[in-house]
């Protein structure tokens, strides 16, 4: 039952990365390394659902520019969001000629299409990819939750969803580049957690599933990689994964962080538990962790995208919440 | 910016399948090729949603049972649906202790479950995957459009969700199996269509330009396959489609056909232009065609996934309705 990993032989190489935030991230504490940052949620579109796709757009595009590539240049688009209908990706997205693949893993749909993304690169199907995945808090939160104008009370476990975007280029091609060197799917885990404003606690059960598959069946040791990053645990979520991996004598050490706390700053910023989103680790990825790969000349992170796989139809119908967690590793 | 199919070198097999349908499907031409049928729309579950989910869960044990498989046999699920945030499939297959990755094609899920699937069966990162999608008449009908209750009349283009699943195993090794032996992926396509009761004409440029690419860049001709056959375009979407290709000389022939039209009888079933939904291509290929691949010693089909990217929430802000879609090749 426990699988190994994909390993990418070919090393699909990151050539390029475009990062977008929105105003609540541009004055976190990794504002400045986000490449594009708006004051403005609405991007200059006429609804939060335009500007989710107007953020798909301008990543993919600094993206391409940042490799110095063209569309003409990308085999597929592996892509997805929150949105009903995966809609802010596939409208952002769909003035280009290239082939579409929509994914939906919930908010570790960024490590997902990372994952695929690597599998048709490493495989030879694709030359170049591209990979991405946003997610906006206005459009997620009258969605998901209530109208924005209604001024809901949020618990303490609840978590802010990030209004961002991160896009990667990946190629079979290039010097000194970080490369997706490992993928571990995740399995779906279901540990009746019921309350949709503990999306931590349902996601963390599968984050910890495919981090101990993954040091089971791997040689490493969690303090081998520079980096081990969930994706949106959040406060709670984090704790829950500490204590689960203790309980397992596997201690993250000190190189873990989840990207849903490096995003804002608990103390002064009203997120509660921390950010969330497809756009969290994409944005967090994109953003700030490629600027590591720049800075550093050997860096090995592991990311692992984690989702909580419910919808508000799933909730008013007193289902549990699944989670699942894909793990990439990303080496330079 | 035309670009190839991937070519499956080492032709994915197909090594068993499972196919749902419900009531209108079950009294239609095909009613008797599916393996499973329900009298009752709700599948012994306590709502429609729930018994999507259980119709994706019966197609797929149906399939691995067909094969003489177990889930532990499976590396990999590649699985979707019409739901929000596809919990028809995430909730239905929740208790397999599989990787799981959720996709987004809108109708055309199944054809790109397929090609993915193929993709990893060719490349080795897997063995064993399942493919499969779903949709359900019922969850379809109140999630987009309006609660069943209100008696909503439909206008003569509007499509019929088929309430049906399909599921397949693809492996790499297995005697006198159809083969999955090529996949080509299709660009997102928007002519501006926005009539949301009219998605044959939303889906039928896809279909035209991922068909029209297919044999420009192929050395076949439409009469060398057995079958090709669209995924949901009715009837209003086929002669559209017809047209294009009359206009781009690309006569498709008398073996051109479209699930969506074989499904129910036009005359007796009151499905208006004919089925829709990832059920529909899905169920037909999984329980017809199938049948068609047993009792034939060589046999040749195109399926070509057709999917509207739409939700009710773009429709509701005026946006147009992008088109997609996947074409696979199945030989024998």
């Amino acid at each position: 039952m426990p699988r190994t990993s994909f390993k990418f032989q070919n090393q699909p190489k990151i050539l390029g990365s475009g990062s977008v935030g929105g105003k609540l991230e541009k004055e976190g504490p990794l504002g400045t390394y986000f490449d594009i940052t708006a004051e403005d949620t609405k991007f200059n579109a006429t609804s939060w659902e335009k500007a989710e796709s107007e953020m798909a757009r301008i990543a993919t595009e600094f993206a391409l520019h940042s490799a110095s590539l063209g569309e003409s240049d990308i085999d597929a688009i592996f892509a997805g969001d929150l949105m009903n209908q995966c809609t802010a990706s596939s409208f952002g997205l769909k003035t280009m000629k290239v082939p579409y693949f929509g994914l939906y893993g919930a908010c570790s749909t960024f490590a997902l299409s990372l994952g695929l993304g690597g599998m048709a690169v490493n495989s030879g199907f694709c030359e170049k990819t591209i990979c991405t995945a946003s997610s906006h808090f206005c459009s997620a939160e009258r969605q998901y939750r209530f109208p924005i104008e209604y001024g809901n009370q949020r618990t303490p476990t609840s978590q802010t969803t990030v209004t961002g975007c991160g896009a990667v280029i990946l190629g079979q091609s290039g010097e000194n580049k970080p490369v997706v060197s490992e993928f571990m799917p995740g399995f779906i885990q279901d540990l009746k957690i019921d309350d949709v404003n503990n999306m931590g606690a349902a996601m963390a059960p599968a984050a910890f599933d495919t981090i101990h598959r993954y040091f089971l069946l791997s040689e490493k040791r969690p303090d081998d990689f520079s980096l081990i990053l969930t994706g949106d645990l959040g406060g709670e979520g984090k704790e829950i994964l500490l204590d689960l991996c203790d309980a397992a004598s596997l201690p993250l050490g000190e190189n873990y962080n989840d990207c849903g706390l490096m995003i804002y700053d608990q103390n002064k910023q009203d997120v509660h538990a921390g950010g969330s989103g497809c756009g969290c680790s994409a944005s967090v990825f994109c953003g700030y962790i490629m600027k590591l790969f720049e800075e550093n000349e050997h860096f090995d992170v592991l990311l692992i995208g984690t989702g909580a796989l419910l919808s508000p139809t799933t909730a008013l119908q007193k289902e549990s919440i699944p989670g699942i967690a894909h793990l990439v590793r990303i080496t330079k």
